[in-house]
């Protein structure tokens, strides 16, 4: 075979895709859609101090460590980023990112507006973000009122934080509007494709 | 309705897509592909000197012209590339990309590398370069010969050009190799889809 045969040489390997967007807006929806569906793509599993649920699995749905592990993880720079939220930590490991990479897969990280732009703003971290978006404000309220009961002063507050994650828009690579599941996954789909593609 | 209904404000509108490739892999099939389930879309028409062939369009297929006016035209700039091929000139009007672009809808342009490579080494260009490669020259060589007689001397020839405008696809945005028509066009459709969210 000629040299031309293969245009590997051109192509990146290892796209790490981060998805990120308000809480509500049906990231993790259209995430499963997405993994489902593409061999390539690999769920980044996060380390978290929360306790297992019981309809979660080590390794699968988080990695489970206790606070000491945790807080030497931070201390040893071991984590992309990290969070605490509600008293809990969140964290997504290098080392996590970069044993995707090496098995020729593309990391698929899900992560609140606040994770994605520490990342963002790390120039070791090479990365295409996606920020999902709800149709409306109205639309993202009506969807969080039909998960369930929030009260009317944690809805407010909700309310508020989305709008201010919705004005940091311009700071990611691509923007997709949750208005029809459907749409959405086509257009994630796309993303992700046309990545793959570039020289 | 709230601010947030509408995130035309983060998009682009009128991005100039521009498809490019060694001659003979099928630029003109695949875009034809593209064009017609695309209403944003719009060809744009190249001014040439060569006589209509009796089933072109004035407009449609080209803008003819004669030698005067396109030499006029180079010299007061209304080109944003042209070359001359086997005695006739071919040109790319600003007018032309401007006027697309008025209309809200997003100029595609089917050229060979070396115009391609003019586009994208002037500044005042914004597009999105694709390179549309053979599966390697030896199926390029088998596709030229299955559309019609060639000399040995003129198929060398063309061997030798394709080879050097393959080894320029580092300088392009995209890369799209046609091997299977139909994921061929899925992948250019991913790619305009891509560019249209991107921020």
């Amino acid at each position: 075979m000629s040299q031309n045969d293969s245009y590997e040489e051109h192509r990146r390997s290892g796209i790490f895709f981060v998805i990120t967007g308000p809480s509500g807006v049906g990231k993790t929806t259209i995430m499963d859609h997405t993994l489902g569906s593409d061999g390539r793509l690999a769920y980044s599993v996060s380390h978290t101090t929360r306790d297992k649920r019981p309809d979660e699995v080590e390794g699968e749905d988080y990695y489970f460590v206790d606070r000491e592990v945790f807080e030497r993880f931070r201390k040893e720079d071991k984590f992309l980023e990290w969070a605490e939220i509600y008293g809990d930590y969140y964290g997504t490991s290098r080392k996590e990112i970069d044993r995707i990479k090496s098995e020729g897969r593309d990391p698929f990280l899900d992560i609140d507006v606040q994770g994605a732009e520490q990342l963002r703003a790390d120039p070791s971290v090479d990365a295409v973000f996606v920020f999902l978006a709800p149709p409306s404000l109205e639309e993202l309220e009506r969807r969080i009122v039909d998960r369930g009961a929030e009260s009317p002063e944690t809805m407010e507050r909700r309310m508020e934080v989305a709008q201010k994650e919705l004005s940091r828009i311009p700071e990611f690579d691509y923007l997709i509007v949750n208005k029809k599941l459907k749409r959405a996954v086509g257009d994630l789909r796309a993303v992700i494709r046309a990545e793959r593609l570039k020289v």
